[in-house]
């Protein structure tokens, strides 16, 4: 006889005590606690939360009016000017899922993307209306409704669209009675991954997900209430690693950016008392590398979240030398961000500052809302030991993972094989449990049979003093399958030659893992500051 | 035709993105992630997250080999000692529900509650073994198995169980592989609200709840990583608010306190710098009223939560010269504790005290992950205009509202009628969109057809600098139905008669408002704080 349970009994869902989890809460909320801090600022532009809420109201009644909602595309190509904030709520409010475009695409892989997702509208940006122009002529199904978004501060370009962005929202009726999902399973955001062969793969979110990814990065960071945000990392990427709808709960203050000068960055941080940023690399070695001159004035304590690409320990260092609070964080597209991140011990801070700095420039550990991450054996699916050397490949499990790829059933099927998401990063446990990544399963190179981490040779020559960044690749040899071949780029007014560098190796790295190969020059990188191996490989087979 | 929609079609949940969420995450992620952190410390005792982590394990591992499980009700009937946090996590590792019993119960009450979760295990304090002993024999069920807490801390009383908790917990696998709830909507605790009339209502509470409770209270202490937290509100009290599994997510330490002696409190916070604190008025009033070289050698900010009761704006005022920060909060047993807090506006920072006080000490606006709270006309369901006049019944929607109550379809769907949450308490809203109380709906005044709020003539009353407590109840009236009489507790060492009181508030109050009665004396409170009008009303008619 099955035992009858009390508590499952007569105690169902109700519309007073379940509600599907959206991260369009937070506005809505905001809005009604704190009206009239301030939202966004774009310049001499300011909105307050309670004008930032009704113009999303008034996006998406404008959209709805166009017949967009549950199932439909908006897809964006913008900069992180006060629409593309707008774009993360009045876009979902539909029921509509957002698709941000990357700036830096072709308009062949826009064309892929617009056709894919079924895109219905799309909001552009003057700078980005020549290639949107291109890829719309490309696209082999309906073509969507296309809204330019006029700003005062790029004067060049043009206008192909059917109407400009304020002139939309006019339409929209500002008391727009929008709803939440109607499950919080539905679709939020649509994110394309640049993949490395083949078609690029279409990551769906969820409603669930950016609710909890909003909360496990506003507790990861320790953000008090009404932080000010500095808009460096591009909101489309990762939809900002979920930061729109983290300053949405936290009632906080975005400062948008057009582009990363590292000059405006330093007058923003002074201006508004930026007490938060977050960015790739580049971006904070760009802050480490700025004339002392420039961050005359800057008196409090900036904080920032670095991911997008391991970096190197130096810049942790100066970061650390100069005042500011860097936290090293990992995630992908697929876990909505940032998933693991490098959580400081209280006793770190006793340790010497090149002990912490190894410390800090590990991935790290769990973020507080995401259930699991692991480094398993691929094929056995057992966790390695955490001994820091046995490598294994990264995966997670949880709330904040995506929904899966869309259309893309065998590709979803094989990331989720096992029950767990499939990174295709590898990596090691420390003994303390913290993760650090040795490559990307695909850029492992495979030396007379034994696996060589390019990362560690990278490791070893962003040791040397001239050196400013360097990718390793594998590059083909007749004797030995493969050998490292470095890419190096040397900082401005440095110098150093190949049997400079040798000899530097020489005294991190067994003989085996030395590069055969040294190639000077700047490194070419993606808009996400990510170095793309795979054509650097290209490149250097087919020499 | 159906529209197709494209993000429902092979992105469904599996084992690696979709989770139940439930608060025993939290511990199980800290126990990795800090394990060599202070978790507990009770006097000499103290715990690590690890120990507590397996501590609990073993609890769920000796229940789940009694045969408890899901939708079995395991009770606890202890003080703030490491056992009472530990069923917080055993408990529900097994899936069976945890139901805390107000240690000031009588022994009919107790049997009542036994009886009607059907309880299966009982952890049992050698100070109430007496108590449980008589409400056992009074059972009319089956009996639960007792589990005897021993406490060198506590050397009277006896054993009235079967085993001793260490030994029992012994019994228990330190690895045992517990697993998430089922589902997140299944109960994670039962807790019996002290009804004025009838029998206590059982109230259920679930895991997701549970768990975005938890985040909610985080964010809005804004609480950094590993505070520590002073056990002065009793765990039995909704779950301590929720804050056994905020402080797990947190990696904080739980400093256990076993009964609240204000000098032992203000050791205490000197000795483990403690950074937080919950509890009602009186807890905040005996700070507040304590000889200042009780504080000395506090000199780091204390933060602490007060509800419970509405308090006196006094009380704020005090701690705010004695540098405590206290806030505002205000929710039920139905909403997991607070569900709404009186957040502090940037701007009232440069108020007077006298100003900002009077800001602080209302109840407040919807706590940062309860969807929605409003003040609305029972009969119409319409909010009330925000007048700061005009009363309404407060009402609650969202995810952080109890399942309903046990075996008692009819208060539930009362409770829940027309989709929202009714808390019985009547408010009004400021033009800010901030609540204050009016009063229990119950304990309204209706004299000569007028509605008088009681709350309203205790402000004035308080105002009276001799006057440390009140509680106005109507007195029957065969002109005008009722009529206010007040219960008036004067500060040690001070005088004031029914004549100076009826000058004081003729000062403040309308004609018809003035109470027709004062009665001089201690108030008497229930376990939390509350003074029990209902018994007043009792008293002051029957004589």
């Amino acid at each position: 006889m099955e035992r009858q349970n009390p508590y499952n009994h007569g105690l169902d869902k109700n519309a007073a005590n379940y509600v599907p989890l959206s991260p369009l809460s937070f506005i809505e909320r905001t809005a009604v606690v704190h009206p009239q801090l301030t939202s966004v600022i774009y310049h001499q532009r300011r909105f307050t939360w309670a004008q930032t809420y009704q113009r999303c109201k008034q996006l998406a009644s404008a959209l709805s009016q166009k017949g967009i909602g549950e199932g439909d595309t908006v897809s964006t190509m913008l900069p992180n000017i006060p629409a593309m904030y707008e774009a993360h709520f009045g876009v979902p409010m539909t029921g509509a899922v957002l698709n941000t475009l990357n700036i830096r695409l072709n308009p062949e892989s826009l064309a892929f993307m617009l056709d894919h997702s079924q895109c219905k509208a799309i909001l552009v940006d003057p700078e980005f209306s020549g290639v949107i122009q291109q890829a719309l002529a490309l696209m082999t199904g309906p073509k969507p409704y296309v809204i330019d978004v006029d700003d005062a501060h790029f004067t060049q370009g043009g206008r192909i669209g059917d109407i400009e962005y304020e002139a939309f929202i006019a339409q929209g009726d500002p008391n727009f009675d929008w709803q939440l999902p109607s499950d919080e399973w539905n679709a939020i955001a649509l994110g394309y991954t640049s993949g490395t062969t083949g078609n690029p793969k279409g990551v769906v979110t969820h409603h669930r997900g950016a609710y909890l990814a909003a909360l496990s990065n506003a507790l990861a960071a320790q953000m008090p209430a009404h932080p000010t945000y500095l808009w460096t990392l591009p909101l489309f990427h990762c939809n900002g690693w979920c930061f729109p709808w983290v300053m949405a709960l936290l009632a906080g203050t975005n400062v948008c950016l057009r582009r990363v000068d590292v000059k405006v960055i330093l007058d923003q941080i002074r201006e508004h008392r930026i007490e938060y940023y977050c960015g790739a690399p580049i971006v904070h070695t760009m802050i480490a590398d700025a004339p002392d001159a420039w961050r005359e004035g800057i008196d409090h304590t900036v904080h920032g979240l670095i991911a997008g690409a391991p970096p190197p320990a130096s810049v942790f260092k100066r970061m650390e030398e100069i005042g500011f609070d860097l936290t090293h964080v990992y995630g992908l597209t697929e876990t909505y961000g940032p998933a693991v991140g490098c959580t400081k011990q209280p006793e770190w801070a006793s340790l010497s500052i090149d002990e912490r700095v190894e410390k800090n420039s590990r991935q790290g550990v769990r973020y507080p809302l995401e259930q699991d991450v692991a480094v398993l054996d691929p094929i056995t699916m057992e966790p390695v030991p955490w001994d820091g050397e046995t490598i294994g490949e990264i995966m997670f499990r949880g709330n904040i993972v995506m929904k899966g790829y869309l259309k893309n059933p065998a590709a979803t099927a094989e990331a989720f094989a096992g029950g767990w998401f499939h990174s295709g990063d590898l990596g090691v446990v420390d003994p303390d449990g913290y993760i650090k990544i040795r490559d990307r399963a695909k850029d492992v190179i495979i030396s007379g049979g034994e696996n060589i981490a390019s990362l560690e040779i990278e490791e070893a020559l962003l040791l040397h003093p001239a050196v400013a960044a360097v990718a390793v690749v594998a590059l083909k040899d007749e004797k030995w399958g493969e050998v490292p071949a470095a890419f190096v780029e040397l900082r401005p007014g440095q110098h150093a030659d190949e049997k400079q560098l040798h000899q530097h190796c020489e005294q991190h790295l067994a003989r085996y893992k030395l590069p055969k190969k040294y190639i000077f020059g700047e490194l070419t990188r993606t808009s996400t500051g990510k170095v793309q191996k795979f054509a650097l490989r290209e490149q250097i087979n087919a020499n």
